[in-house]
Parts: C-alpha cells; sequence; structure tokens
C-alpha cells in the first residue's frame, strides 16, 4: 500500500510517500509545500489544496495519515493551521482517498516504539526504516514519512488506530 | 454590488446575500449551510466547500465578507470551524472572488453604529435595514446578512476597513 504522511501547516506542509508491502518499507518521495508570509491568505489556502491535489494524483494513496491538530499558546497561528488542515483534508475527500489522525504520542511509539521518544530518535529511527542515507529535511517532511510509518504499523498491528476521519 | 456575507461553523455555516446599489439594500437570499455530528469530517468539509461553490456561482458576488474567528475555551470546536473556514476561503479563490474579514464589533458597530450592540439589536436593524417581515432565521444567517451589510457600508465610508485575505 502506498501512503502519504502529512504535517498540516501553513508556512510549511511536510509530505512523507512511502510504500508498504510485506513489512517492507520504501520511501517513494518527501517534500515540502511552502508558502510565504507576503502571499495572501486565500492564496496560501490554493496553493496548499494544489499541492496536495498534485500528490494524491502523482501516488494514488491508499490512504494519507495526518496529524491531530493540538493548541499552543499562539492561537493566531493555531487558526491558519486549522484552515490549511481544511483544505488537505478537502483534497483527500476529492480524492476519495481516506484520512486516518494520529496523535504525536501515537506517531513516536509507532516508530520507535516509545512515545516519550525526542524528536532526534524519530528523525533517527525514519531514515533507518526507510534505509535512507540522512535524515530528511526539513523536519517537516522527516514529520510526514513519520506519519506515514505510522499507519503502516497501525495498519499492520491493529492496534494503535487511528481515528478515521473520512468513513 | 452583490455581497455574500459569511459566518463561518461547522455544523451550520450562516449565508446572508445583498445587492447594494446607491445606497439601497436588496436582500437576494439567506440560507445555512448544516451539517450533521455523525458525518465523518471530509464529508462536512466536502458539503461546506460545494455549497459555497454553489452560492458563488448562482449570485456571482464581487466580494464575500467573512466574520474573523476568535478562540473560545472549546479548542476542538474552534480547530474544527477554523478547518471549515479554509475550504469556505478555497470556494471563493477557486472563484476569483476576493474575501474581507470583520471582527464583531466591527460588524455591530456597521449595521447599528454602536459595537456593544446585542445580537437582537443587530438582528433588528438587520430586518429594517433590508426591509424583511420578520428577523431572519437560524442566527447564523441573519450574521450571514449582518456581515454583508457591514461590507457594503466599509466600502461606501471606506473608513471601517476589513481585512482584505485574497489581494
Amino acid at each position: 500500500m502506498v501512503i502519504i504522511g502529512v504535517d498540516p501547516g501553513y508556512a510549511i506542509v511536510g509530505l512523507g510517500i512511502i510504500e508498504y508491502d510485506k513489512s517492507r518499507f520504501r520511501m517513494l518521495e518527501y517534500n515540502a509545500l511552502t508558502t510565504g508570509a507576503d502571499e495572501k491568505t486565500t492564496d496560501r489556502l490554493k496553493y496548499i489544496y494544489d499541492g496536495m491535489n498534485y500528490y494524491i494524483k502523482k501516488y494514488r494513496p491508499d490512504a494519507i495519515a495526518i496529524e491531530e491538530l493540538f493548541f499552543n499558546s499562539n492561537q493566531k497561528t493555531a487558526i491558519k493551521v486549522a484552515q490549511a488542515r481544511g483544505v488537505i483534508l478537502l483534497a483527500a475527500v476529492d480524492n476519495g482517498v481516506r484520512v486516518y489522525e494520529y496523535t504525536p504520542l501515537q506517531v513516536k511509539q509507532a516508530v520507535t516504539g516509545y512515545g516519550r521518544a525526542d524528536k532526534n530518535q524519530v528523525q533517527t529511527m525514519v531514515k533507518m526504516m526507510l534505509h535512507l542515507d540522512k535524515i530528511p529535511k526539513p523536519d517537516d517532511a522527516a514529520d510526514g514519512l513519520a506519519l506515514a510509518i505510522c499507519h503502516a504499523h497501525s495498519n499492520r498491528m491493529n492496534s494503535l488506530g487511528g481515528q478515521d476521519l473520512s468513513i
């Protein structure tokens, strides 16, 4: 199965695309959609929607795994990220792809076996599991790959259970 | 000019559509897009996008006026509303319509001349200004009409100045 992992954001959306077959992982692509602070809100949302649409059509994933949003202290940023997440979800449903939501805890648990792993531990495991030469950059793309791995595990173990947003 | 006022929401999106010409208001339609709590997140977002798209294509507005989001105590709800607002903004940009954002204070000021007006005062003024037989229901639709009136005033007075999200 092909999975697109998405680290939702506004200035930067991290994408990690993997294939998972017979307990083997293969990295297909990772990237980030970035928008500039000088661009208008609506243009940034359009760019994020179009970018998601492009990658979904390119890889025809079986599932999209996306991080659950938690609010931080900066509410203005949180609103913008949630707006971007709305158009990401719309791109998924427009292409008939199911979306599964995971918490950071679930991702860390799935990738490292340890829910309190730090960012570096998660990135090192992502690099190892996908047989990469180096840790993927930017961090958001590495997070996208971690989300995709998390979904593959969840699907296999039938235990971590990301919330299916799209049935 | 034709203006669609949007009270953004998740379970209910209020829409008020007016025409404003030579200092005269005319109500064209008000309505609400409602989605059920039993529906999946992605389906609700798709429904809201499609509904916005329908009304934009039907009325070809010169502008969309939308309420600025403020966070309340329920963060889960705030995230969902912001996600819905994301697809509403996308529908606007997909149709080449500019979006202007207003605070509740700006709306109350524009409609009643008094920034601390209560809901009933705003609704009564909306009814009078649009020559309606009764106060529009649901409240969300009345709020949509108030936003549209606010934008018309702002455009005329060139003073209230909603933030243009879309240039």
